[in-house]
């Protein structure tokens, strides 16, 4: 069945260690795309401006995401330069962004729209998350993301947003900030008590870290030995944890293992080349071959005595 | 089957945000044995000064740990002091080092302790390390462990050690110092062409890696809220990883993965208390108790479709 995202479309110029490129397609509301559309019928909801290429636009929807909720507005694409260095490749140093068309976008989507059951914000001002959620008509299941710029600039409203949403993923410089506590397992305790029932902490290299209240769970990474390009590895791993649990339309501990272990293994693809250069390509074999081999990596079951 | 641990018994001075403790019985050898004791019989190869209290020996003999290798010096005993602040609990700040009767130690071992095929080098210097090997006769397994100061100060005679051992324990940042890639999974294998057949990374609360030329796995940690006191806590994952491959006589996949899994669950207890407060009152119940909740954490086949 379908479900929403709503988040940022933008044109990325990232420099790694393995390059420069520029005008890429990216933003959370893209990436999460580019690998929930694996699972279910992903609709993206988003703002665009009159400068985005039109090549983007049939791209997305070619990989079988409903683009129908973004708006193409006059003004210029939110546009993100950024930088990762060899010593620390999970760290963005952002050297400018421009907000454009993002500055006062409001979501907009269709009835149709509104009466789907699975929602996630990705990364995007609360107030507009907000507006989006109030938009669906009691939606079943709703996940949220964020980053330190809200946490930093509008707490208030990310602390009321975070009291009706039901699983909500960090990365853990983020679940650090926001909860006060150093130790990513009592972090996890104190965002739990802000209001989602799941908490879900991503550790980058270091793989994920999962509490929901009465259970808890966490897997490594799948171990890539060259990260070419981290940019949108945590909005590609929400894709695949909520795409599978929209498809689901489940959220018990079992489903919820099975979510975590597939945006592991979207994650590990997203790093392995600029942009959506690795994900994009994807198949369902190709996730599920990749996924047997990360089974194996961390299984405890065949260390049997 | 009995086996030899080679490496530090100190008096350790530890400040953490959960409080001060001072002259605790410490050092490298020391954790390692305590923990390594649940698995077998474990000789520890060490030397302490006159000033050592008679207490901190007999509690390692009533421990089950066979301390006739342990030689009493004229002089001081090695003694640690040192902080771990709640910024960063993972990376201590050492004030003080006394090398005491360290500073020209040579291990001195029985004609029996000669003939054990099991040996692991505890973090000490390389020199002392690469003696204690010459002394025992074509053992069969032997692990290594070190310390940054070591990479930085006896290199040579490190990667002339690394040469005669069939497995090396090294933490992220030492792994890093050591190879010169910042990216882990490339780091083992970099350490890997160095020598040791089996390397295993140490991630502190982020788990372990573990690469074996044929083969790789890795693990999350088990989870701690609260983390007293870090120190040996590296030692005490080795003590666990080895002292199962000891009392198994084996080194394939499965016994590698089981032991890494025992050293996590040693490790996590560790953590829990100051010293050897969680670590010494253990039992095999205990930790397989401790074991069963890990694998059941980190499940992957638990989420079938």
């Amino acid at each position: 069945m379908s479900f929403l995202v709503l988040g940022t479309v933008a044109l990325d110029n990232v420099k790694t260690p393995s390059g420069v490129k520029k005008n890429m397609l990216g933003g959370s509301a893209a990436h999460f795309s580019m690998s929930a559309r694996l699972f279910d019928d992903v609709h993206l909801v988003g703002i665009v401006g009159k400068d985005f290429p039109k090549v983007h636009l049939d791209f997305l929807k070619r990989k079988g995401i409903n683009a129908s909720a973004v708006t193409i507005s006059e003004g210029k694409t939110f546009r993100w330069t950024g930088e990762y260095k060899a010593e620390d490749l999970n760290s963005a140093i952002t050297h400018e962004t421009q907000l454009g068309v993002l500055a006062d976008y409001t979501p907009v989507i269709s009835d149709q729209q509104k009466k789907f059951s699975h929602v996630f914000l990705a990364n995007l001002a609360p107030l507009a998350q907000e507006k989006l959620l109030s938009l669906v008509n009691k939606p079943d299941f709703v996940g949220l993301d964020t980053m330190n710029l809200w946490i930093n600039t509008a707490l208030r409203d990310l602390k009321r947003l975070m009291k009706k949403v039901d699983l909500m993923v960090l990365n853990d410089a983020e679940a650090r900030m926001l909860s006060g506590e150093r130790n990513l397992v009592a972090a996890a305790r104190v965002i739990h008590a802000m209001g989602p029932k799941i908490v879900v902490v991503k550790k980058g290299e270091h793989g994920v870290y999962v509490y929901g209240g009465k259970f808890q769970f966490g897997y490594p990474a799948y171990p890539v030995a060259k990260v070419v390009d981290p940019t949108g590895a945590g909005d590609t791993f929400a894709g695949g944890l909520f795409g599978y649990i929209a498809k689901a339309r489940k959220s018990d501990e079992k489903t919820l293992r099975k979510a975590a272990i597939y945006g592991t293994v979207l994650a590990s693809f997203n790093v392995e080349g600029f942009g959506m250069g690795k994900t994009a390509p994807l198949s369902m074999k190709d996730v599920e071959k990749r996924l047997k081999e990360f089974q194996a990596f961390c299984a405890v079951e065949r260390t049997g005595k």
